[in-house]
């Protein structure tokens, strides 16, 4: 067992990586406020893997557990939801101190996390991530989301987790696609902050990532630390926090074009590192290269390289100026100059148009 | 001018209190944030009084005011609400920084409130309350909140304003009814912490508040000096915070158990405070005395002093260990000991029983 300390303003808490799914080490008190009553909240998909086991774990650490499945998928992701959710809280009587386990990927762990943090206005929440990308990046920080038809994640709070459990193992059963979506946000990592990601993470096996668990684990637990170090140095993103966005601003705008469908954040966030990389090297922020790196990595798990077919350049532009991250003049992007460094800079509108236009 | 300082953990903050409801003396920065943009949230009845004047003001002030109106009434407290609010959000193009100012009542300032923390996940609020239940208390403080159909406010956060500019001349156009219920806050003000106060709510005008300006201004004053006080010590309702809900836990059941018709939420806590200080003298927490005084008072304001025909003591008391002050044993109950003093108690489920029904 190892772990990662999060030391936000409003809170502090560890993120415990764990081989054995349900070796959970030492239980925080909160999760027994309730007189050991605990909700798990999860959806359909990962239910029929894990929630068996999950509740009956619960119950022999003399926990009294309740459960909640709602549909998979970002469909999921609204008020709608989370009003029903908070209903059949009410249903099993909880409480302030009643605790909420988030079993699931990042759908779940967004979904969960603004219930948790609304109902009664806060109750304990757990993470227990069930996806690479949830455990390398969602799980950990506190953004917690639902969607509006007009965008994704346009609804959300900040609200800090009481623990969260990452049990690699998860990924068993997890589809090749859903782990070389996980490896993108881990390529990201390796630009912006620990360059040591590159090379591992193009050396997992995507068809059955824990073959190698020492290599997983560790892949999971650096991401995981260079998460940690920068929402602990700023929780609400005013500053360094932006540098997790590399990639994203357009990466964001790829999916919203593709009105999310046929593509995973992952792959879409593979492309927007793609196109940050060309916006860097043509504004001489990048060290040049740096993109035909990315790109053979990005090849070599076998994540698309090129802005899917049939989107424009404009499209995309137009997008990520309507992206929650903009100001009133442009947007703040973040380059990455060498790996493991990074540089924020406003750009305005009609450079970014005119950019993107003489992009290769 | 006068004005009141929060300082919260979460953020520090000005009231200020000014006769003429358009001097909001000098602007925080944060209101230009959007080049100027900034969204005026309202009700209908409220739009008909205040509207045209807030926002030719806002203009005169070389900002770019725009209004999204919702019905007015408790029923506009949900998430649907909150949904649809945000979706106009959108429409309008507003970002981090736009500004949104809550000019209304309690139900506006709740529901507005959780609209800037959620939308993209916390944008500046400014709230102008424009009843005197709202100026003395839901104003300050942060609290926020939507209705499910089990219950009040079951769904919310603690967001802070960056502002908030009470006009007492406000009252002015504000039904006799709705000054007795803000009376009751002020009441309360006075039994758990300023005594001054009791005098000072039965010798206001409750059909023309504004008679004596003097009188009214100081009673908001002291009522919000008391309400941030508290909240500055604790945010998140973790101890001190507790003791605003004297009258509460009961005045709340008796408002559910009417399903919030034909009572104000004032009129249940005159309801719920008189049940409070009869518990506490017949537990001999409570001086003796007490109970008669606040019945005097709330005759001579004009608020009810019973619980209302026809509603049964048991039913409050099942519905008072609904409410989500309550632990898994019982419930936290804030009991005054003489005027300006209170002593928090937890009270089990049979004792509350047992109490009621031998209370007079």
């Amino acid at each position: 067992m190892k772990s990662v300390q999060v030391g936000t303003r409003s809170r502090r808490y560890r993120v415990v990586v764990h081989r054995n799914p349900w070796r959970l080490g030492r239980l925080p008190d909160k999760i027994y406020g309730d007189s050991g009553k605990v909700v798990v909240i999860t959806e359909s998909t990962v239910a029929e893997h894990y929630l068996h086991s999950a509740l009956s774990r619960l119950r022999r650490l003399g926990l009294d557990p309740r459960e909640i499945v709602v549909p998979p998928g970002e469909g999921t992701k609204t008020m709608a939801t989370v009003t029903k959710v908070a209903r059949s809280l009410v249903e099993y009587e909880a409480h302030r101190g009643t605790p909420i386990i988030a079993l699931g990927g990042g759908v779940v762990g967004d979904l969960v996390g603004l219930v948790a943090s609304l109902y009664m206005r806060g109750v304990p929440l757990f993470h227990m991530p069930t996806t690479l990308l949830a455990q390398v990046d969602s799980s950990v920080g506190g953004k917690t989301a639902v969607n509006l038809p007009e965008g994704k994640n346009l609804l959300g709070t900040f609200y800090q987790p009481e623990r969260v459990w990452i049990c690699p193992a998860f990924l068993r059963t997890l589809a090749p696609r859903r782990v070389r979506e996980g490896l993108a946000e881990v390529l990201k990592y390796g630009y912006i902050r620990a360059p040591e990601l590159l090379e591992q993470a193009c050396a997992l096996s995507v068809t059955d990532p824990c073959e190698d668990m020492d290599l997983l684990e560790s892949i999971v637990l650096r991401s995981v630390q260079v998460k940690a170090d920068v929402v602990t140095r700023d929780e609400r993103e005013s500053g360094e926090r932006r540098i997790l966005n590399f990639g994203h601003t357009l990466g964001h705008a790829v999916e919203a074009a593709m009105t999310y469908r046929g593509i995973t954040h992952g792959e879409a966030v593979g492309i927007g590192m793609d196109l940050a990389l060309g916006i860097g090297e043509m504004l001489g922020i990048t060290e040049s290269g740096l993109r035909a790196d990315l790109r053979a990595r990005l090849k070599r798990i076998g994540l698309p390289v090129d802005v899917p077919a049939g989107l424009e350049r404009e499209q995309l532009v137009d997008l990520a100026l309507m992206d929650k991250k903009r100001s009133a003049k442009g947007l703040r992007f973040v380059f990455v100059t060498e790996p493991g460094k990074t540089k924020v800079e406003e750009l305005e509108r009609a450079q970014l148009r005119s950019i993107m236009r003489r992009l290769a």
